[in-house]
């Protein structure tokens, strides 16, 4: 596939998992909505249908939408390496994109909410107990997690070898969609699961860029964590995926 | 297929929906139920199966069960144009029969409802903050993202295209009820995720017709709105099909 | 099949299905649990599971685990009269069996609970508000849906005609739980979603029958609602079967 | 499949498993996490979603991931009692390794927690109401669902005759995920559902073992209740499976 192509499909899929993604944590976080208030769960069904509907859409370049899995098939031999810095650049333009276009969906409720410097967190993650070493730590496994799935499951070895995975099934990105749940679920507890670079980057960026009414500081002595845990977690997982027996 | 039998099917899936959907909001809304105050993320798992049950009986006729979806498809170029009215005539005709199921379904509840000025909600959308402009750009939203997943994702292309998908799955359609409870989840707080005219409209005439005890105003002032930014949105959806790389 | 195979299948399926449909029940009522309290949604995908597992195991049969799918599909034409009594039956004592098991499963609880005339709702359903034939209209419709989706889905179309359905496939039996889920999450909110003569029926026994500390009356006066109304509910999505053009 | 390659696999994914439901019991437990509090479905998912991750990857070896499983599947005569002994050890050292790091993963939250005592419940189970014979009962009960599915649902009787089942779908272990759920939903409220005697042990020798801040007993005296349950129940789905007339 031409790099204009992958370029195009993961800015696409990209933007479509971070709006979804985004606009779940401000239907729980902001007041004047619907969702407000609604717990964990709500929070993780919503990135983990995000990951459905950008996936399923991006499927022609792969469905990355996410460098720490790009990462990870580079590492496994699955992702040409000439190809990982779009995958990269589409990736968090497309998350950046999607936050723009969460912030416009709730944006009079963001103009209504009383809590404006407490709307960061629908953009980026932040660690409920500081401690860098551990935050990074909870990320390098989260990560850990979702590429060694990715990598090792039935249906994603098929898949990143080229093999047609049941052609056209509704449901072929199902999988990982559980699979972020999951994490989300379990893992996701102490950092906000970003298990993603772009997933924290590109919103963190929007963060600071966008005419957000009183919004507070982006946070950026954070923000290498949810960029290094996930790259460690992701190259651990393309180098147990090469030490296995497959 | 005939015109008659697409009428039939679009009919019957369309009543399934919406009695499910304004069958769930019941549940929630009304005090004498058993989910009642059940939260968004019950709504959101009882509008997405709702769309699943509705959809798999409506396959005959495609299970469009929306004329955001219709248009979607016929900018697509995948549904001819002369059908469009039938199909928007058999969802807004569906969606109002199964508003009224809806309110049977409920009818002893309805009678002991102590807040009887706030069923409205249980027929029809509102914005949770007033504002035209961005009410209908976050229908637009939502929307866009309904039908650039039907058609974009593998599944939705094959099954678009005529292509046998799964054939007899029975999940077939399990990854639009997905996507539908992620739009929800997601970017459902602002307005309610009308993201179907019919869905709106068809009973939002119930609610204006039916001997409902106690009911308040229909507010067709704001009606306009979940028609046309779902139409929008799917437009938009259409034309970006059209120029992407298929 | 033979009549013993079908009484043996059915017989496990529905003890099965029973088991864990009281179970959760149990669950969120009992105070000594883990899940007390858990509301709606817990309820919901106990009972969809419930029919997950115990229809994934009856698959030999067919998975009725319901006189009203039983006679739905004999209206249709898809199940021999003569093998209805046998159907009837092993459902029957199925879920009587399934009631005991709950109850020892929660025998402990059971004798701790601080609340014992409150137990039936553990095993049979009850109206929120008392109205017969509002009732039994509400047990017509949830079964109408859920026959309609048997008989109509493209997955249990084929099923039905005996066209092996993905074969093997780990999730055939999931588009049913999803519809039940549904149902619960949507119309449920009245009676409580018997749907399901012997899923009333066979508790209720069990109910009146076992030594269950402090029972109350197994409320014989409601009991016929959820047995007329699901199988009306079942005969008329079997008579709108005969007249779609399928 | 050669002992050394199962060895592999089933500790690996038994460690995922571990990881992610040990995981989530964490972030539901204790105060400082995003799911603190977060309640018994949110719990349930988890642990259905750690099934999945977990039996995704270890698919080479079958993924039992559970003795109890590996001895159902011995009784039924789908797995050499030879190999026994191997799963069992990689199935108890996979799952102690994954406890270690769910604390790990928690580690700021464990050493910043108010109720230090009460953290065993994040690596083991224990009854809401003690009471051994009835204790054992449950985990009788809801390992004999567990491992009544696997052996006789369709797809999982096709994958333990070693029939390729759907080959690479992405959802293959998604049934399993779901009967774990509502074994949780349905069948956990007195004993936390141990149906596993490594997914308890191990945890619980990690637990005794690791240097987890102001920690209490380990309950060695309840810890044969929930490895004797499930072998028992494991057994007598074995010998069911054996007298069925599958």
């Amino acid at each position: 596939m031409s790099s204009a192509s992958i370029f195009v499909w993961e800015t696409l899929g990209t933007a479509i998992l971070i709006l979804m993604g985004a606009g779940v944590v401000a239907n729980v976080v902001l007041k004047d909505t619907l969702g407000s208030g609604g717990g964990w769960l709500l929070i993780n069904f919503g990135w983990g249908f995000a990951v459905f509907a950008g996936a399923s859409i991006a499927a022609p370049s792969g469905a990355h939408l996410n460098p720490a899995v790009t990462l990870g098939l580079a590492v496994a031999g699955k992702t040409e390496w000439a190809q990982v810095p779009v995958y990269f650049a589409a990736q968090l333009l497309g998350a950046f994109l999607g936050a723009v276009l969460a912030w416009l969906t709730y944006k009079l409720q963001f103009d209504a909410h009383d809590d404006p410097a407490g709307t960061r967190g629908i953009f980026c993650t932040a660690p409920t107990v500081p401690g860098r070493g551990w935050n990074v730590l909870t990320e390098v496994i989260g990560t850990f997690v979702l590429v060694a799935w990715v990598l090792l499951s039935p249906a994603a070895k098929a898949a990143a070898d080229g093999v047609p995975q049941l052609g056209n099934s509704a449901l072929g990105y199902a999988g990982v969609a559980f699979v972020v749940i999951g994490i989300g679920n379990s893992l996701g507890g102490p950092t906000g699961y970003a298990i993603n670079p772009a997933r924290d980057l590109g919103p963190r960026i929007a963060y600071a860029i966008l005419p957000i009414r009183g919004k507070g500081s982006a946070e950026w002595g954070y923000s290498w964590v949810p960029v290094v845990g996930p790259l460690l977690g992701a190259a651990l997982a393309g180098l147990l995926y090469l030490a296995l027996p497959v």
